[in-house]
C-alpha cells in the first residue's frame, strides 16, 4: 500500500510505502491524521502550505456492502477548521484497487489561473501506479454536465474527481465532484469548500483508470466475508434500508414530511420549523411525480458500486426525460423549504445547477435563503433563485458573494439571521426543535454538520434509542457517542452513514467490525470502535485548537437564543456547559 | 456627571448618575469597561444586544491642550473583538460640557430600514440634558458633504456625529464621522465598522447643542492649569509638534518619505516596502502643491478646539479651490502608495469620497489594493480606484464586497495576500520592515492598529528611545509598554495620540498626569499610568477571550512569513513566543 504525493509546484510526484503509523487507518481517520501531522494550522487554506488529501475507507474497494466512500480532507476555506467531506463513487474503489491508501496534493504553481489534470493509471509492466499531468485549461469555466462526457470520450471508462466553476472561482462553497454509476457529475464531497483548495493548486480533474490493478488486499478472507454477510443481511432487513424500503422508495427526501411533522424542518431561512409546502417536495411527492410522468413506479438506484440501500433518486421532467439525479433530502430542503420553494421542478433545476457549477447544495440553498432575507428575492420565488444560482455560475460580483457561502453572504448583505457554526451553514434539522443535533452542530470539529453525529436517529426516527427531541436531557452524551462512533465506523471504514439506520440490528455493527478486522488483520472488538473514533476526534480537535478554535466557538448563532421558532415557539436553550461537556469528557 | 442611555427599541432614554466604579474613567477606559461589563461577548455585532458607546476623555471639554477626542466603542462587526475608535472634534467637548460621561446606545427597532436622529441639548430650566428623536429618513443614502450643511441650516451651530451610506448599508467598513472646526464631515472614528453598529440601531445622526451647559467640573484648578501649561510648553517645543514644525507644515503625510526611506511603506498591496511614486504624494508635495496652486504657503489647521499641534491639511484643486481636508498620512498611503497611485488629485478625490460615503480611508485603501491584486484594476489606476469607491457608495454587489473591508474582499475575491489581523487591515507601516509595529498589530485588542502601541516612535522617529526597526530584539517590551501607556495617557484622557511626539520632554507626560489629577482630584503619579492602562487592556482582553480570541489569533497573516519584502528582502520573523510574551507578562 502506498501514499501517493503530488507536488503541484512542479508537478512532480512520489510514491512511498505507507508508514506504519498510518497502516490501520483509512478515510477520515487517515485524511485527518495527515492534516494533523503535516498542515500548519494557521496556513491560509488557499495558500501553498495547505494540502488536499483523498483517502478511500479501510474496506473500500472490497466487496463490503455500501462502502464505496471517498474521504477528502484539507484545512477548509469555509470554516478554517480541519475538514473531511465524503462522497460515494466508483472513484474511491478505483483508487483503492491501485493500492493507494492516500493521495496527497501539495504545493501550488507560481503561475495563477492555469489548470492541470492528473491521470492516474496502473502500469502493468512496473506493477505500480503511473501519473501523468495534462493541461486542463480547455475545461475551465464550463458546465460539468458538458465536461464529463468529453472526458469519458477522451479517456474511456475511467472515474473522475473534479471541480466546477465554483472551484475555478475559489469559492468557499465549492465541492469536489465524483462520477456516479452512469457517469453523472453528481456525487459530491460538497461541504467545506474543498473544490477551492483543489483549484488553488491548479488541479482541475483527477482521472483514474485502475485497469489491471491488483485490488485491495484482505488479511483474513473468511472473517471479512462473514462480516460482509452480516452487514448485508442487516441492511436488507431494516425497514429504512431494505429493498423497496423507505430509502429505496422515497430516497432521503422521505425525511421532508417526517421533519416537517416534528416541527424541525428549517423553513424560509430558519424562521419556522414547519413549511406549508413540504408535502409538495417530499420524497413521496418525488415518487408519485415520477410515477405520473413515467407511467410506472421508479425505485431508486445506487450512487456507487456495491451499495445495497440504493437511495439515489432521479427526477423527471413532464415529458419523462431525466431532469436531475439525485434530489437528496438535504438538497430538497436547502433549495426548497429553506427558500420557501415548493415546486419540485424548480428544486430539481437548482440541484442540477449546483452539480453543473460545482456547488454544495446545502450551502447554496442556505445562502440563497439569506439573500432572500436580505431582500434580493421573495421567499418562494424559484425563478429568481435560479437566477441567483446563475450569478454564482457566472462569477459576477453578486455570484461571488453568494458563492462564498452563507456566512460571507450574511456578512456582506447585513443579515443577522445567518445560520452558521464556524462559518459552515446548518443542514436540514432545526436545533431549536431537535436539541441534540444542535449539540452536534455546535461541537463538531467540522462546523455545522449533521453527518458528524446524527442524533436524529434517536431523536426523531427512534433508531439507536428514542429520546424527546425538545429536551436537552442527556443529549451531550448522545452527541458525543455518535460523533466518536461516526468518525470510525462509517467515515474511516468507508461505509455510508446510512448503515446507521440498521444499527438496531446487532449484526450490522458486528459485521462492520468483522469486515475491518478481515481487511486489516486486526482484532478490534465492538467496544474498541468508540475509542478509535475518539482518537480521530482528538486529532481534529488539536488541529482546530492550534488554528484558533476553542469551546467559545462551540456555540450556535446568537439569534437562536432569542428568536422563538414556530411551531414549538422555543429558543435554543441547551446550556453552554452541556456543549462544553461533549469534548470535555471525550 | 451622568450616563445617558438611549434605547432604540422604543426610543426612550434614561439619565443616571455615573456609578462610582466609572467616576475616574473616560474615553476608551470607559467605553471598554462598559462593553466588558454589559455586552454579551458572543452577541452579533449588528444584533439587538450590542451597544454603541460614546465617551469624551477625562479632560475633554476643559482647556487642556489637544484633548478634544471622542472615544466610540462597541463589539466590532469588522473584527468581532471589542473596539474603541476615536476622533478629534468639537462634538466631544460639547458632550462633556453637558456633563455626560458616556452616551450608551442600546436596543434595536423592530422595523428595519427606518432611521432616526437624536438631538441632545441643554435644558436650562431643568438643569440637565434634553433628548429628542426626529425622523432621519430624508438623509439616508446621501453624500455627507450635502447632508451636513442641511443639518447645520436646520439646527444652527451644533456638533454632529453621523454615518454615511456605508453605515446605511451596514458595511463593516463604515466609520462614525464628526464635524471639524468648519463643519466638514471629516473627522472619523473610522476603524472597526462602528457606523454599521449605529445603523443597526436605526440611528443616523446625533446632534449636540450644548448652549448653556455648565461645562466640565475641575476638582483642583491650580494643578490642572499647571499641567495644561506643561503640556502646552512641551508641544510648542518639540520639533515634530511645534508651530511650523513637521506636523503643522507637512501634516501627518510627512511620514510618507520617512517610511519610504526606511523601506517600510507598504506598497501595491504589501508587495514592497518602497514606492517609486512616494515623493509625489508626500507631505512635502502637498505643501508645495498648495503653494503653487494658492500662490502662498499654507500651514495646517486644528481638527478640533484647543489643539496646539494643528496638523490637518487641506488639498486644493488646480484653480485654488478646496478639494478635501484632510489628507492624513494613513489616507495618503492607503489610497496612494498601497494602490500604487502617485497622483495627489486622485488620492484627494478618494479621500473625499471616503468622507462623503462614510468609509474609513485605511480599510478602503487596503481593500481597493486587494481588489487590484484580484485583477479588478491595475495598480496605479486612480480613475478605476475612484470607480470602485463609487461602487461602494452605490451599494452595488461589488460595492458591498469592498465596503465590507479587506478581509471580506480578500475572501470573496480569492486573494491570499490579504494584510489583516483579526479581520482589520493593517495601516501604513510594514511589519516586515518594522518588527515592533508588527507586534502591536498582532497583539492589539483591536486587530491591526498602529495607534494601539505606536512603536514607530522609537523604531523610526527616534522618539522615546531608538531601536533598530529590523530587529525583533526587545520589541515585545516596547509594544507592551506603549500599548499600556496609550490605553490611558491618550485614549482615556482624551488627548490626541500625537502628544506622544513630545514625550522626550519630561514635562509632556507630567503635564497630562497633572491635568488628570486636576480634573478628577486624584493623586496619580507618572508611574501609575502604565498600571491604569494595563487594567484597561486586561478588560479588553477578557472580552475578546470570551468572544473567542486567544493567543493563536495574535498572529500576522501567513504570507508575511514566506513572502520576502523588498527592499530589505526579509520575512516577518518575530517568534510566536515573543508575541505571546506581550500579554503573557502584562
Amino acid at each position: 500500500m502506498w501514499i501517493l504525493r503530488i507536488n503541484m509546484t512542479d508537478r512532480s510526484y512520489q510514491l512511498k510505502d505507507v508508514p506504519k503509523a498510518y497502516k490501520l487507518l483509512g478515510g477520515r481517520g487517515l485524511t485527518s491524521t495527515i492534516i494533523h501531522d503535516e498542515v500548519p494550522p494557521l496556513c491560509h487554506p488557499l495558500g501553498p502550505n495547505n494540502k488536499l488529501i483523498f483517502a478511500p475507507g479501510i474496506v473500500t474497494g472490497t466487496a463490503a456492502p455500501t462502502s464505496a466512500r471517498i474521504s477528502v480532507g484539507a484545512k477548509s476555506p469555509l470554516t478554517n477548521t480541519i475538514k473531511e467531506s465524503n462522497a460515494g463513487s466508483g472513484w474511491s474503489p478505483a483508487l483503492a484497487a491501485m493500492r493507494i491508501k492516500a493521495l496527497v496534493v501539495e504545493g501550488q504553481p507560481e503561475e495563477k489561473g492555469k489548470f492541470w489534470m492528473m491521470s492516474l493509471s496502473w502500469d502493468q509492466a512496473e506493477g505500480k501506479p503511473k501519473v501523468e499531468f495534462l493541461a486542463a485549461d480547455e475545461y475551465v469555466g464550463q458546465d460539468l454536465y458538458e465536461v464529463y462526457p468529453k472526458l469519458f470520450e477522451r479517456f474511456g471508462k475511467v472515474n473522475i474527481a473534479g471541480i466546477g466553476v465554483a472551484g475555478d472561482f475559489l469559492y468557499s462553497n465549492s465541492g469536489l465532484v465524483f462520477d456516479d454509476l452512469t457517469g453523472r457529475p453528481s456525487r459530491y464531497a460538497g461541504r467545506g469548500g474543498l473544490g477551492a483548495v483543489m483549484a488553488s493548486k491548479g488541479l482541475k480533474f483527477i482521472v483514474l483508470d485502475p485497469k489491471g490493478a491488483p485490488g485491495v488486499g484482505i488479511a483474513d478472507k473468511a472473517l471479512f466475508d462473514e462480516g460482509g454477510k452480516k452487514l448485508a443481511d442487516a441492511l436488507r432487513t431494516a425497514d429504512i434500508t431494505k429493498p423497496k424500503g423507505a430509502l429505496n422508495t422515497y430516497g432521503t427526501a422521505v425525511l421532508i414530511n417526517i421533519m416537517n411533522e416534528a416541527g424541525g424542518l428549517p423553513t424560509k431561512n430558519f424562521s419556522s420549523g414547519r413549511f406549508e409546502g413540504a408535502p409538495n417536495i417530499a420524497g413521496e411527492a418525488i415518487f408519485e411525480g415520477n410515477k405520473e410522468r413515467l407511467g410506472k413506479e421508479l425505485y431508486n438506484h445506487a450512487c456507487s458500486p456495491g451499495c445495497i440501500i440504493q437511495c439515489s433518486n432521479t427526477w423527471h421532467k413532464p415529458d419523462g426525460t431525466e431532469h436531475v439525479s439525485c434530489v437528496e433530502y438535504e438538497s430538497d430542503w436547502a433549495l426548497g423549504a429553506n427558500c420557501g420553494i415548493d415546486d419540485l421542478d424548480n428544486v430539481a433545476e437548482l440541484v442540477r445547477l449546483c452539480n453543473a457549477y460545482g456547488l454544495d447544495t446545502i450551502e447554496a440553498g442556505t445562502t440563497i435563503a439569506v439573500a432572500m432575507q436580505a431582500g434580493l428575492a421573495e421567499f418562494g420565488d424559484g425563478k429568481r433563485a435560479i437566477e441567483l444560482m446563475h450569478e454564482m455560475g457566472k462569477g459576477t460580483p453578486l455570484g461571488r458573494v453568494l458563492g462564498n457561502g452563507t456566512n460571507t453572504a450574511g456578512h456582506v448583505l447585513g443579515v443577522v439571521r445567518s445560520p452558521v457554526v464556524k462559518g459552515q451553514s446548518m443542514p436540514a434539522y432545526e436545533p431549536r426543535a431537535v436539541k441534540g443535533i444542535g449539540i452536534t452542530y455546535a461541537t463538531s470539529t467540522m462546523g455545522a454538520d449533521h453527518t458528524a453525529g446524527y442524533t436524529i436517529s434517536p431523536e426523531i426516527l427512534g433508531v439507536s434509542g428514542k429520546t424527546d427531541p425538545l429536551s436537552p436531557e442527556g443529549k451531550a452524551e448522545v452527541s458525543r457517542a455518535f460523533q466518536a462512533a461516526t468518525a470510525f465506523i462509517t467515515d474511516t471504514t468507508g461505509h455510508c452513514l446510512f448503515i446507521a439506520f440498521a444499527m438496531d440490528i446487532p449484526s450490522c455493527f458486528e459485521g462492520v467490525v468483522d469486515e475491518v478486522n478481515g481487511v486489516l488483520g486486526t482484532r478490534y472488538t465492538v467496544d474498541d470502535i468508540a475509542k478509535l473514533g475518539a482518537e480521530i476526534l482528538r486529532k481534529e480537535r488539536a488541529f482546530n485548537e492550534a488554528a484558533g478554535f476553542s469551546k467559545v466557538h462551540d456555540r450556535l448563532p446568537e439569534f437562536m437564543k432569542y428568536e422563538k421558532l414556530p411551531p414549538h415557539d422555543n429558543v435554543y436553550d441547551v446550556p453552554d456547559e452541556t456543549l462544553d461537556a461533549v469534548y470535555g469528557e471525550l
